[in-house]
């Protein structure tokens, strides 16, 4: 792996904190060919279609499979979608992996292409690892880009992780590299744990992304700045609405809207039932295809998730545009 | 990622179940430079001592750290220890990673350079999937890499990877794989599963490993082939002593000074405890450096870690030969 760079001069380092990404982001959902290979051209049509609907591109989250793929799938799939023109200046790719090695890799890779930020679980493979050891992943991902424009959101997700990002963590984070550290993901699904990192560091320019768009609303009124979610790939316009107008009158009732089609797609495993409404409302069965170790819905899985979303009104416009 | 190759005859894959690797493995500690790369001079040193002491090469294990190298790394790693001269038919390289085609690539680079196994994990970033899921991904591997020489050992070690291999799972992997599904490392470090292994399947010459040393005299009695151990990285002589003498009268004696030692260790952050002796018994301090997440023991730690075994009368005999 390539050495450590300069160390970053941190007194030169404190940046504005409001070119940064703020909103509703999807964790795009990544399509397989049917020999399980991703798809670069149906991945690239789906983005577009996000941003079109207002919603960010944190590609390569839990929801994308992201931990299915190669760090080699993943630079290939990003170097396809800049060069289909999507802006890399909307997107938040997830680069924390296990190993060190490609956590840098694929970082650097993204600055490369100006990604607007990156999303970045902790290594998730070892159990019970103290603070000092994910700090010190942090650091070196860091010190290695050696890139001042580097903007990292911390993935709290531990139901599926295991490893988490304490409040302890986020400020010896915050001290270190002020400006870089610029926000985290919460996934925690623990209103308290949000509320948390929100009280602690939103007002030093933290941007506290909930999970889900179940928060997205007392998020917004305790400070937070969107959210990333799952359903976002497949409601986005509905999400996105919420958060440019969450001062509306209506915003209790949309966010009870958004709760309704969210509690549908929740009935089944989360990934395949996201790709099963894709397949369904965009007319493309292929885009179904999961990677193992997940599989897809069930036939009656799908007709009940289908017949679930129509008697709720459930659309997908413009979606095979 | 490579398609498929042509579907494995197998009518004709049934093969002696006797060329197969057994005895103590040790799942090879990885040594790194200052830089945080793997040092492959001193890796191949060591797996030259480990099998001077009559024990077997897992490496890429958990405690290997190998969930913390790239896949490009491993290769190199293992590349380099074939070209140093160690011999493929005693390794037994951990090979099942999160991805997909990581796995693959992986497990047919053992494969060509004549590895006499590979370990292979679960893919674990996906909590809670089905074992259809998890049977489609060693299939997809098996059907991939397309060799019928293979040795696929399953490895359960359901403390770290939260995604176990249940009785149900190897059953299915067995029938459709013969041959080919060659046995488990089973680290659970619950007995009753270990012996649900060996009980269902042990007869049909399914190579049973308890993932420690506490259980080879048990496993061993119950129709086990040895163990797979971390601290056979520091005690091997001793471990392989036992195996190839567990007959004999004093075997119980046996175990019980492995299992002192092996609870010397356990007092201590395993891998950091690992590389900590063999830094002090082999007088490279060096050997100390783990990769993040993980950190080295703290001064204290390493000396009381030193005083506790060498009031043991431990020691590494030929260790920096």
């Amino acid at each position: 792996m390539s050495g450590r760079q300069q160390p970053l001069d941190q007194g030169a380092s404190i940046v504005s904190t409001r070119d940064r990404i703020t909103g509703v982001l999807s964790p795009v959902v990544t399509p397989f060919k049917p020999d399980l290979s991703p798809d670069p051209e149906r991945f690239a049509s789906q983005c577009r279609w996000l941003l079109s609907q207002n919603v960010g591109l944190a590609v390569f989250g839990t929801n994308s499979e992201a931990n299915s793929l190669s760090t080699e799938e993943k630079i290939e799939l990003l170097d396809r979608l800049v060069n289909a023109g999507v802006d890399p200046s909307r997107m938040m790719p997830g680069t924390g992996c296990c190993a060190l090695s490609d956590s840098v890799r694929l970082t650097a890779h993204a600055m490369k292409l100006g990604c607007g930020g990156v999303l970045m679980l902790p290594p998730f493979y070892y159990k019970g690892v103290p603070d000092d050891g994910l700090f010190r992943n942090f650091a070196e991902v860091i010190e290695r880009v050696g890139d001042r424009r580097l903007r990292i959101y911390l993935y709290h997700i531990p139901p599926v992780s295991q490893v988490g990002i304490t409040v302890a963590l986020i400020e010896r984070l915050l001290k270190a590299y002020p400006g870089i550290i610029a926000g985290a993901k919460d996934s925690s699904g623990d209103w308290n744990n949000t509320k948390a990192y929100l009280d602690n560091f939103a007002k030093a320019g933290f941007d506290v992304f909930p999970g889900s768009e179940t928060f997205l609303l007392q998020g917004l009124r305790h400070g937070g700045v969107g959210c990333i979610s799952a359903t976002a790939n497949v409601n986005p316009a509905a999400i996105a609405r919420l958060f440019a107008t969450w001062q509306s009158a209506d915003a209790d009732a949309q966010q009870e809207r958004l709760n309704t089609i969210r509690g549908i797609f929740a009935k089944y495993p989360m990934i395949p039932a996201l790709k099963g409404a894709i397949a369904h409302y965009g007319g493309e069965a292929s885009w179904a295809t999961v990677r193992p170790p997940l599989v897809e819905l069930t036939a009656t899985q799908q007709a009940s998730l289908v017949a679930d979303l129509d008697k709720a009104g459930f659309t997908m416009p413009g979606l095979r545009s």
